[in-house]
């Protein structure tokens, strides 16, 4: 049978690079910001033109689909999973990094039927390198097969996150903690690129072991999410259970070993999930 | 009247290419490890073939002039700055990137004359970006010309460092009290690439603010600090004071604004210096 979803992913594939094509074209003029919710969450007119534009051509082509996507979800539409087929969309993935032309900014686009993701495209714009992952079928970087280091001791591994996405003094204390107890292990070391899906897709290459973090949200997961599993590393919950793409926490790891390592290592940071209704 | 140094610098960029291309091939085989004082201080044949075959070729060329090399340092030679003409190398900054392949990896090669950088070359291998910098004539990335971002508001600034190169457990709460600090300023966030050399080079390009560390050694600064001020920017000391290479501390920044603002937060950890006598 003819994958159902192949025309979907190569359509998404199309779309990323010309959406990185407008990223990267926006780096070279003034960049316009505004904040969100706080200094970290920060927002600009390129973000907001490229999910529309993400979003208004998939409508077009598949009109009964779903969406979720940061900017949508920001101006007040829902987020909800259903069962229905949905693009899950981060227009910028890093846009603090976009703001600072900090070399890396990713379009990131997941797909998900039945609450499961089928597959995922990274578009790292500045580095120009196409992550791809497609369920049962293996991930990719420019065609290059991915494959994650397959390390399962903790203090030979290198770990990315992120610190500082919430300024919350009591969130940044955890954060920071957690970290503090990680290096201690001890691991070879702590890297932070600043966009999630880079950091995920890093492991996905075997250049870094784990990734966790809590306080994303689905669209900083969905596209990378499988596009790890898919270069054969595992997805946990920060607790050591299932990964849930709704939960807006996540260990990203190349062993389960690791992965569960590091969710002993965690203190949780209460959070509002994803499907939250207010 | 010539510049006397033009011609060693001319030969550093080449000799930082081939050495890059020795690392990259290196990439590809298996890497061995070994330990050095901790499990953040790792070393490989890669990093001691890649330092001797550097010096060599200079010391054929410059047989009068000194070396300071990271590999010459650990293996029991000295690092005392003379006035001599002293050329001063990283081999592979970024080591423990280098063993998992994480994709920042550089040759450093600062050179040094009466105490002053008179040039420095900095080959981010991996991404094939040629840093280079000489006293007078501006900062470049493969011809290209480096510009700093000339932020002077801390709220706005995107800081690069390094957390975790001590494991001592009081140093390490001192780094990350330091990075609570800065977050809490606000700053706009924290990246860590994971090499001091390609931390200071992105800080050169406009695309962080300003790089702090402490713990560093003079290889890991010499190439990369003339690049920041051949750039337009400025390097302090951590105290806000005057820069000095061998202190093993350093904040170099787009202004002196910043570099100030950020030396009020930092709480400073006691180092040996990179020229003690022991």
């Amino acid at each position: 049978m003819a994958d159902p979803w192949q025309q979907c992913m190569d359509y998404a594939v199309t779309l990323a690079r010309k959406a990185g094509e407008v990223v990267r074209e926006a780096l070279k003029e003034e960049i316009s910001i505004m904040v969100k919710s706080s200094p970290a969450d920060l927002v600009t007119v390129t973000d907001q033109k490229v999910e529309k534009m993400i979003i208004s051509s998939i409508k077009e082509k598949y009109p009964s689909h779903s969406f979720i996507g940061e900017e949508s979800v920001a101006a007040g539409e829902g987020s909800t999973l259903t069962d229905n087929p949905t693009w899950i969309i981060d227009p910028i993935d890093g846009t603090t990094n976009f703001v600072h032309r900090f070399p890396f900014v990713a379009v990131s686009i997941g797909f998900v039927v039945n609450k499961k993701i089928e597959f995922g495209v990274v578009y790292s714009c500045v580095e120009d390198k196409m992550y791809t992952g497609r369920k049962g079928k293996g991930a990719f970087c420019n065609g290059q097969k991915l494959r994650v280091s397959g390390q399962e001791d903790i203090t030979k591994s290198l770990l990315v996150t992120e610190m500082g996405s919430s300024r919350e003094p009591e969130t940044l204390k955890i954060v920071l903690s957690n970290m503090e107890r990680l290096l201690s292990i001890p691991v070879h070391g702590v890297r932070a690129v600043g966009t999630a899906a880079v950091n995920m897709c890093l492991v996905a290459t075997g250049g870094a072991d784990a990734y966790y973090e809590m306080g994303i949200h689905c669209w900083d997961m969905a596209g990378a999410g499988i596009i790890i599993t898919e270069a054969g590393g595992v997805l946990l919950d920060v607790s050591g259970g299932p990964f849930d793409l709704m939960s807006r926490r996540i260990i990203a790891a190349s062993s389960r070993a690791i992965g569960e390592r590091i969710a002993k290592e965690l203190q949780i940071i209460p959070l509002q999930r994803d499907d939250a209704t207010n």
